[in-house]
């Protein structure tokens, strides 16, 4: 299955008041390691999601805390498909800085859009292509 | 001209690892106020928002520190119609905390909307019954 | 049990480009919420963070999203301690707007501070008085 | 004078729901892009801040808004010492996407650190090899 890194040094604004990171950033760097691993796919979800087109809403998420990150920390965010439905799947993230594993966390997401009448979200089959990529495993 | 008060308490996550609010903050404070005064007025601009009509977008904005902001602070924020012209307006922050002025800002925002073509935004009049709402000074 | 409601209204810069609450703000809103319940209670849980003493570090947290959150919506975060430990909590969030339930999920949390050696979080049992209080169910 | 250029990616958390970047975000870019240009000089800023030291607290800081940044655009920041002072410096920044100018701003900030009484900051003339490090001119 797909796995991508994503590598991003953490900000100042991204910490609080006890020098660490604040804990629902941690579910923004999976949402940006998410992100990541769709670019290097064959959809360009940014321009579809832009002109209103599916994208992948969240179902759930959940993380769990193993040590504290710092300002100026280069951290890895190694995001891999743990799970792939015809319209769904579930992403696994591990968050490390150096050597050090400090979280782990997962995301289940759905493919869909917004309706056009505000009633919800349209969910519907995930493209062929975009699913076959994801079930591969990354060559490096 | 119209004036509103905003009250709200600082948060942990709004914090940064220097004990204080992170500056950005400010900025969102100030969008809160701004919001917080139209609502008192007679469009619903969250409701002509979501359906894609007109709100107020920023063309500037401007911040004096004066005094830190630390985690449960109960602040007010003072918020006054600078000045209104046809298609936009600009509105003056102050950001209190009981007698101590923290902070002064401003906004300058236009009336638009995103054209429909992606190119930008439309700007347009105020409506009338709204700029005169602005004019007008709040009788508490 | 102790439980508590915590109410307030989605403000515009916690929203996305697919125009509804960004996921990572839900986890915000239970900070917010697990605050609120401790300001209740014996212990001045901000003033002692401030000075560096003990508060509650996440250990882990998860939700599930049932429905989108809007600009401007009013929500109310019912929160309840669900586990109640020597060192250690668990609070449960259901995330409502009106009738409708839009998400659940949970917080557990140690009892601890930074270690002044910077080498972790020195974890350590809940004073008697703040667990006595978490315990009981709050008369209203 | 020091100058120094940021690149970064605008992240999907960063939007809000007119489709673009939400205006206080701006600011937190301003804040990366000072952070990354102090990165280059003489002093571990960010080692002197977690130790308690002195930082660079925000005084003043103003934008102009110029074009809206969209998600997944790649920007850079333009940020230039525009006047240095004994405790206090000036920084201008320019966000650009490609060739078009998206919003000009500015940053002033002094050189100090929280007073360990709470009372406030203490400002303190900025250490001469930092101050020369930031009169010069990057080369490139």
């Amino acid at each position: 299955m797909r796995e991508s890194r994503t590598t991003l040094r953490v900000r100042f604004g991204e910490t609080d008041m006890a020098g660490i990171v604040f804990y629902p950033n941690f579910f923004a760097y999976f949402d940006i390691a998410t992100q990541a691993l769709f670019a290097g796919g064959p959809i360009d979800l940014p321009a579809q999601m832009k002109s209103g087109g599916f994208g992948f809403p969240i179902a759930e998420s959940g993380a769990k805390f193993l040590g504290p990150l710092f300002y100026d920390d280069e951290i890895t965010i190694v995001t891999r498909v743990a799970e792939l439905r015809t319209r769904s799947l579930r992403l696994e993230h591990e968050v490390r800085r150096g050597d050090a594993l400090c979280a782990t966390g997962f995301e289940a997401r759905v493919y869909g859009r917004k309706k056009t009448d505000g009633s919800g979200v349209e969910v519907t089959p995930i493209p062929p292509d975009l699913a076959s990529w994801l079930e591969d495993r990354r060559p490096d």
